[in-house]
């Protein structure tokens, strides 16, 4: 039985999510096969199975794992003979810090600044009543206001990534001269903007464009 | 010969240099003895040897290493007998990008947020003089403009810090179950606003006032 991860599907079966592209990008990392289920947002019945309600979810023979950290820490502690995709101890501790990063304070400036094209692109047709309604409910305001001030949000999230400007200038993947799981993490929320928002959102430039780039090329080149 | 750590020296011989604290705990973490020779900001011909103007500066032998990455790097990679400071490559990697994170974004605000109180409490008075007109050059106002929005400061700074207090709800230190180099970078900028700030900077309680306390007993039962 095949490995099967359970993603988000969008407009026009558009893969965005950017947790699940984690565990998508962590499983080509592995070099494992998986099959893709898509689940629209609309769709809860479909993972009910999970007891919860979000993707990704990771199904590996009995296994039910949710989560994009528990699914990486799951490939990387039960498939040893793959490529890791942490290293050691402290390069795992370390950048389970920098999921927090990520999750904390990138990826809440990247939403806000792009919310309406993701409302418009990315969401299916028959999920935007749901997405808008939820959405607009955890904001405690509509979508547009959410996104009202998206420029000056963009700002300061190319400013929260000036460290990795510099980290990528000495070095060409964020630990090291290869990718790991790190690189996932934040390519997940750069495909994100990518396949959902038609402005330039991470810099097409510099080092972080060029990393950009090698991102896209090593997905390209390993994927079937 | 012994090794020595050249180091900043404040008002009544404070040692409050953020970046002299890495190196000084990145040598009682290698468990290595070190003369600690004090150098006043007015006392660059004291480090004139160096072919540069900043302090830490590591001398071992006929070595002469500058900067508290390079001195860590080098520490890690001549003492391999010793503990390590980073763990694996990537660890290495990944705390380099923690470090670029605490030197662009977090390192800034509390400097500006705590200028005047360096100035009044940490600065030796025979270099006053030196520090005022160097800073205010650099920053293109007054010292006291410069941090006149503080409180401010101090919010976004708290802000900044919550991927930290993530971390650090999950596991004792930043890379684990033991003090790594990561947690010296970061408890250089804590001892920084400890020593020269009588207001409360880093949270005294919840996950991050917690890791203070443990690193500040980790130094006492170290240091000789």
């Amino acid at each position: 039985m095949s490995i099967i991860l359970y993603e988000l599907q969008g407009k026009n079966d558009l893969r965005f999510s950017p947790y699940c592209w984690r565990s998508r990008m962590a499983l080509l990392h592995k070099g494992l096969d998986a099959v893709f289920e898509p689940v629209l947002f609309s769709q809860k019945e479909k993972i009910e199975f999970s007891n919860q309600t979000l993707v990704p979810i990771l199904c590996d023979a009995s296994q039910i794992i949710c989560d994009s950290w528990s699914i990486a820490c799951y490939l990387d502690d039960n498939y040893k003979d793959y490529p890791t995709l942490f290293g050691d101890q402290k390069a795992r501790s370390l950048t389970k810090q920098f999921n927090y990063w990520v999750d904390i304070i990138i990826h809440p400036l990247l939403a806000k600044a792009i919310m309406t094209d993701v409302f418009e692109y990315g969401v299916a047709d028959q999920d935007k009543n749901y997405f808008r309604k939820s959405r607009e409910k955890r904001f405690g305001m509509s979508l547009e206001k959410f996104s009202s001030r998206s420029q000056e949000d963009i700002k300061h999230l190319q400013n929260a990534l000036k460290p990795l400007s510099a980290i990528l200038r000495d070095q060409a993947f964020i630990a090291g001269n290869s990718p790991s799981y790190a690189d996932y993490i934040l390519f997940g929320s750069v495909k994100f903007a990518l396949l959902t928002c038609p402005r330039v959102i991470f810099p097409r430039d510099g080092s972080i464009g060029e990393w950009v780039n090698r991102m896209t090329n090593y997905y390209s080149k390993n994927e079937d």
